[in-house]
């Protein structure tokens, strides 16, 4: 049996856009680097809410949020990745997040996860709608209507605010997020760094 | 005559832990891109204040302070930099701004910048004390005395206002930053591309 793999744990929300740019390069780096990855999404709106915000922080400082649709632009064509400012933004990504979690159950949570964020991202589609989710189904071969009736179930329900719970628990306060054991590394800029922790001798 | 060299332009403040590594970075990196480094000291205060935060959004957010310490902790550690938790976070740099402006008279800015930086997170010296810049001053050969005098001239204090207007007006809002022409990089992360972005052919 070979030696297991150090693991590094993936913290997301669909509403992010910088987490859009991590989900197309997690795979890709973990796996030159020889580490597993558990996906795991969670929702930034109680972590927000806490914190007395109501919308996103790019909404709420315009400076900010005008260079990160910049910067986001540039980094997305350096990683060959199409981009489009959502009409909506942030969108809601509970019901994708919950599917997501069925999807942790069947393996196909990074396909469709990498589906969620290039609809939001680079279609510009409305992901909180059970129509644009059923098509990401569809286009991976799933049984849409299965699917999303298993994702409204408490288990599932459950599952999402346990996650969000743990990321609070981490210190996990955006996203994309990084954890290797006890270690947070908050951005997709850190997405190296965490993966350089997990293979550290 | 060889041809000019591109030119970037590196914002920073004295209080900001991430133009601590930035400052110590860009001069190597720079040189190694062919890229000209205008060091432009400004104030966060003012642009802070205007979004209704008395203090760093580090002090604000402690989840978020938490992480950007054992960040640096990594960072710093990577770069070879010594790093400790000032006991006054953040400090006030605007002092210390005004002699880097002399400084930019004379030729010494990016020394002293350095300097200034050392002292307030590798030592931990109070950076608002006219002793502790006094004392940097010395270090580089330099008569303390008739630097601090015209530091509090009012040329150049209109200098560090017209800084900080020049950089909101950049669309800077926090630091370091840096702009190639309209171009604005944000954070220590993007020095790289900013430099990238500079020598693009």
């Amino acid at each position: 049996m070979p030696p297991a793999k150090p693991l590094m744990v993936f913290w997301y929300e669909f509403a992010s856009t910088y987490s859009y740019l991590a989900a197309h390069r997690v795979e890709r780096l973990a796996a030159a680097a020889g580490v597993d990855v558990a996906w795991r999404p969670f929702l930034l709106g109680p972590i927000f809410g806490a914190q007395g915000w109501t919308t996103s922080p790019f909404n709420i400082y315009p400076a900010k949020g005008r260079n990160m649709w910049r910067d986001m632009e540039r980094l997305c064509a350096d990683e060959g990745l199409k981009l489009v400012h959502p009409t909506i933004f942030p969108q809601n990504g509970i019901m994708a997040a919950r599917l997501a979690l069925v999807g942790a159950e069947d393996g196909w949570i990074a396909d469709f996860s990498k589906a969620v964020y290039t609809a939001n991202f680079a279609e510009g589609a409305d992901i909180s709608a059970a129509e644009t989710l059923a098509r990401l189904l569809g286009d991976l071969g799933l049984e849409a209507g299965a699917i999303l009736a298993r994702a409204q179930t408490q288990p599932i329900k459950d599952r999402l605010r346990t996650n969000t719970e743990a990321a609070i628990a981490a210190g996990v306060y955006g996203a994309p997020a990084f954890t290797v054991g006890d270690e947070l590394f908050w951005g997709n800029d850190r997405l190296e760094n965490a993966l350089a922790w997990a293979t550290r001798t």
